[in-house]
């Protein structure tokens, strides 16, 4: 039997981002399902009862949610090309760790780039420089997190490097001078159609965020 | 080279019980190093530098850190007795999204109790109820949410579970008659040699309580 994968998905998210660059890097066909998420489908929310958010892998009917959990189940189940997650068992350790860290560190800063103002967006701002200096620091000598090729940290964290442009234009910061390493790292990703190709165009998020600032007022 | 491994724990943390009894289950002979939370050790400082918490284990010298991340690491270097996690990539999925869940929605209430009162403690426990009924839900009929055995969502539950007689005790609350299913699995665990061995007594729960409300005058 033909594997049958269908991604529920909303353009705008870097959850799904993470799945999309992950099931283009290993070759995997699949069915783009775009989510309107004021009117959820039944199928998503059938898929993801507890949560009911996107994005959503469904495999051969079953879905699998949550986006770093999906990305270790589709390195495991396309494990024959591209491999996220080294065999080791320690470096596997330090890229789950990291992969969590993004998570709890990382996509906050997005969000309080909505509303935050004066001293508390420059108290973000440095907070946000931290985690980035700490991630220079795991990413030492090497091309990618994932050593010569990119794994399961790097493709956790690009959808949220993807926005930083936008974020530099807002936040009256630049990335590329505080930490130039990060940016050659970002900059090194994007030369990889997979990479590339499952990303939205900076313009089209720089966009969003206007339209979001005014109609939360803090533009 | 026999294997040196270090627990850096406190006693109190439902995080470092997880690790606890998966180092019990597995049978794995290990130095247990109690912290403390208000002066913590230059190893602690330096084996955990992004998060600077417990627990951490440190295995032959290199620290894993963040619970779940840790009882994976433990589960595929002692790969031969007590499997947490099964081989199918779905099933792992399944234990890797639910103990995700207990990250995100179980320990949240634990902390909510230190300090709601009234209408708000309601809510609370309604949402608490909701998620123990969505954790029977996936439990089903098996013994344990690992199937036959105690796997990775049984070991990440486990010890907040333990502090179930003691939210009772200040949320007039009977899970045994909401969630029989539940309070079933927990009583079976419990018989459980590595278990009981690595949770503190209820009774030192409770008091623990009884002072945190006193000091933050919600008693």
């Amino acid at each position: 039997m033909a594997d049958e994968v269908v991604l529920l998905d909303y353009w705008l998210s870097p959850f799904g981002m993470r799945l999309r660059i992950a099931l283009a890097l290993k070759g995997i066909k699949y069915e783009h399902k775009e989510e309107d998420l004021t009117n959820k489908s039944p199928l998503l929310l059938q898929s993801n009862p507890v949560h009911k958010k996107i994005p959503v892998l469904i495999h051969n009917g079953k879905p699998v949610c949550e986006s770093v959990v999906a990305l270790q189940y589709i390195d495991e189940v396309w494990n024959d090309t591209a491999p996220l997650l080294p065999s080791d068992p320690y470096l596997k350790s330090q890229a789950r760790f990291w992969a969590d860290f993004v998570d709890k560190k990382i996509y906050g800063y997005g969000k309080a780039l909505w509303t935050a103002k004066g001293e508390e967006l420059e108290a973000v701002q440095k907070d946000h420089l931290d985690c980035i200096k700490l991630l220079e620091g795991e990413l030492g000598d090497k091309p990618f997190f994932g050593g010569e090729t990119i794994g399961l940290l790097d493709v956790t964290l690009l959808p949220f490097a993807s926005w930083f442009s936008v974020y530099e234009k807002f936040g009256n910061l630049s990335l590329e001078a505080a930490c130039p390493k990060f940016i050659a790292w970002l900059k090194r990703c994007f030369l990889i159609q997979s990479v590339s190709e499952s990303l939205p165009a900076a313009e089209k998020l720089y966009d969003y965020v206007v339209q979001m600032k005014k109609k939360l007022g803090t533009e």
